[in-house]
């Protein structure tokens, strides 16, 4: 049952304590998980480590190495992605979170997927600064630390680009959840709201919308309506406890709760307040659904219900035989809180409810689980989140019936992993 | 009021659409908190930045360059800190977490703080067992493979050295809150319950007693009663989402919430079960609290009610004028949830509320701001927690008086920072 192999140390002098202590055990035995009876595997051939192992031998490195740390060297594998034929220029391009790897609710900064519209600004924070003008009574430059005395507010939110997903509209394509899904992260936003820095600024009577624009050589720029702004956005200086990464907007970010990832302008450098949308280019010609009639969809920001099985998933094979088996997933809504998951093993025909587990936060992600005793035949694995207002996520063909396969936006649909006998999974579309 | 500095940029051409947007603004302006007028810096000598900036002129780094991110260049003073004389080597010493440089309450992993005894034990994970025996039905052997196949939860939690803010048993010594405090952190943690895995071993009756060993080189050990193992403890693999850093014992370590930071064994190896206490070296001469008469207080593993503000410090002074000023800080307790915070500025005469904000979860960090109308005089700054069960931060003095000056465990006294009207602060005492 165990894969692991028996460290060989160098001490040959006698049978060490560890072998004294071992010497009764069956190794590999604890696997019961909801009620199944423990079995052990020491008929199975498991491979005692019967001496000392290196890192019992041997003082290790002191807390002097490493005044910012990193993970583990057996660790190296997870890493964001990226799909070099996907765009002309990967500083126009996007790489991927590794969900499969991940657990909890919480992205690591060095792992949140990346987005970039002209590479990422290099912005020294000093001569960073944040302009509100427009339609308001008095217009307003902040530095850093002006924005550092309004008073600061901790949320845990979710992020999605729109286009996640987006390459399922015409069939299973990408095969591992960090290709299908990986443009999501998760991390907690320390900022100001920014309803008080617009309160400063002063609004006039026929303000409506407002224009935010990033520093970044692409200057990007979306339309964001006031009633949104002044709900519950912010201007985010750090994540996870530390600054913004220079990837993620460093030293400022919008962030704008449940709604898609391309309105969270990095680099926040303006925000412009006026009467109507601007209809620049990231409205109409891109962040548009076009539908199968020819006509578009606009201004659809927010987030849909969604989820997915993180694992096991294409990039994350079973490596065990039948008996327990973890199956952990993902589900978030632009709408609110995540209120259950089901999931089926049956490709949609019966479903049972998994075991939301952690903290619950508006607009954030949920970790959910299944354990489930698997017999060792082939699942066609899937999820399907319902969130606190009772959407419900659609399957693929369910969206295509609504929205043809033009768009590359906002694919919620429920996603089938097919795991085979030998634990293997692929990316399927069952009908 | 604005510290920042235009940028020059190197387009000497003509006005630049940031010119001609900036003509008519007020710079620095937007400095009201709490009720406060708007005002004006627009006189101040404030300089503005008139052309375009290099990071809006030229494409930066793509998606393909950090598969694992790391902070900005402009981030480099965030950073763990040691202090070489506290011990006599690096490999069984503490470095320190940069509380004053984070906001809200989870720590990235790169900026936990570390204690070894032994160095980073390096493990590699398929090499990695946990064994549980002594009074046990069947002793047991499990790989990290077979760990993940138990039902997982996750929770976030605190970690406490019993040490920390040990130097300032005999007055103050330490210039900043990461000296001073910065020996906790706070992270979401994945896992699997000890009670599963100690009910797949079958617990004998007179089972009262766990020994938990580290597989680092100095073979960390500490006796756990098995009320606690049973309570709320954790056997866990992944931190803030990813696997556990080497240096917070990679693959898994124990976490025995809101108990002492030493209990929480890392590289995790073993699990004896006994009827009484082990009585090892990390619980005798070490982490038990000497007294005045000269007598010990043992197994004192609940680490108490506490707090700190971060910000300012002696380490992030005031750099701007009266006026709006953020005061920024920690609080946490083993016991369970902080109820309230109370914030003096004038050395504990005086009290006022602070405001809690972000999640509250049961023996994690809670984050607590004071959003203070400053009017430049110098101040005595102290914060005192309160936690569910009514337990109240004590001052140093009063600690004193009950324990004696010997220990250097478990001081949770009230801390004062005399912030001065220059903005910088220091570690004071008051009597």
């Amino acid at each position: 049952m165990s894969k692991g192999s028996g460290v060989k140390g160098t001490d040959e002098t006698g049978p060490s304590r560890r072998q004294l202590l071992m010497g009764g055990l069956a190794a590999g035995a604890g696997l019961a998980a909801g009620g199944l009876a423990a079995r052990s595997a020491a008929a199975g051939g498991e491979k005692l480590i019967t001496e000392i192992q290196d890192w019992n031998r041997y003082l290790g490195p002191g807390v002097d190495e490493q005044p910012y740390g990193a993970p583990s060297a057996h660790e190296s594998h997870v890493v964001r992605r990226n799909v070099a034929w996907l765009t002309a220029d990967p500083k126009s391009s996007v790489n991927f979170t590794p969900l499969h790897e991940l657990d909890g609710i919480i992205t690591p900064n060095g792992l949140c997927f990346e987005r970039h519209h002209g590479g990422i600004a290099e912005i020294a924070p000093a001569d960073h600064r944040l302009m509100i003008h427009g339609l308001v009574e008095t217009p307003l430059v902040f530095t850093m630390e002006d924005l550092r005395r309004f008073p600061r507010e901790n949320h845990v939110y979710f992020l999605e680009c729109a286009a996640n997903s987006g390459m399922e509209w015409r069939g299973a394509q990408l095969n591992g959840c960090q290709y299908t899904h990986g443009m999501v992260h998760c991390v907690m936003y320390t900022g100001v709201r920014l309803q008080h820095l617009l309160e400063e600024a002063g609004l006039r009577t026929n303000a409506r919308w407002l224009l935010a624009e990033g520093a970044d050589a692409s200057a990007m720029t979306r339309s964001i309506p006031l009633e949104k702004a002044l709900d519950d956005c912010l201007v985010a200086f750090s994540m996870n406890g530390e600054a913004l990464r220079p990837e993620q907007g460093y030293p400022l970010r919008l962030v704008v709760p449940g709604w898609e990832g391309n309105m969270w302008l990095k680099w926040l450098r303006r925000l412009e307040v006026g009467d109507q949308p601007w209809h620049q280019r990231e409205e109409t010609s891109k962040y548009t659904d076009l539908l199968a009639d020819g006509t578009a969809r606009r201004f659809t920001w927010q987030m849909d219900v969604k989820s997915v099985i993180t694992s096991p998933s294409p990039q994350k094979p079973v490596t065990h035989g039948r008996g327990p088996l973890v199956v952990s997933g993902l589900a978030w809504s632009g709408g609110g809180r995540i209120a259950r998951v089901d999931v089926s093993i049956d490709g949609g025909r019966n479903w049972r409810t998994a075991r939301l587990d952690g903290p619950s936060f508006t607009k954030a992600l949920h970790r959910f689980y299944l354990d489930l005793d698997w017999d060792g035949s082939e699942l066609l694995l899937q999820s399907r989140a319902i969130d606190e207002h009772g959407f419900v996520q659609p399957t693929k063909n369910e969206l295509r019936a609504v929205r043809g396969e033009n768009s590359i936006y906002h694919n919620n649909g429920i996603q089938t992993w097919h795991v085979k006998a030998d634990g293997t999974s692929e990316n399927v579309e069952v009908s």
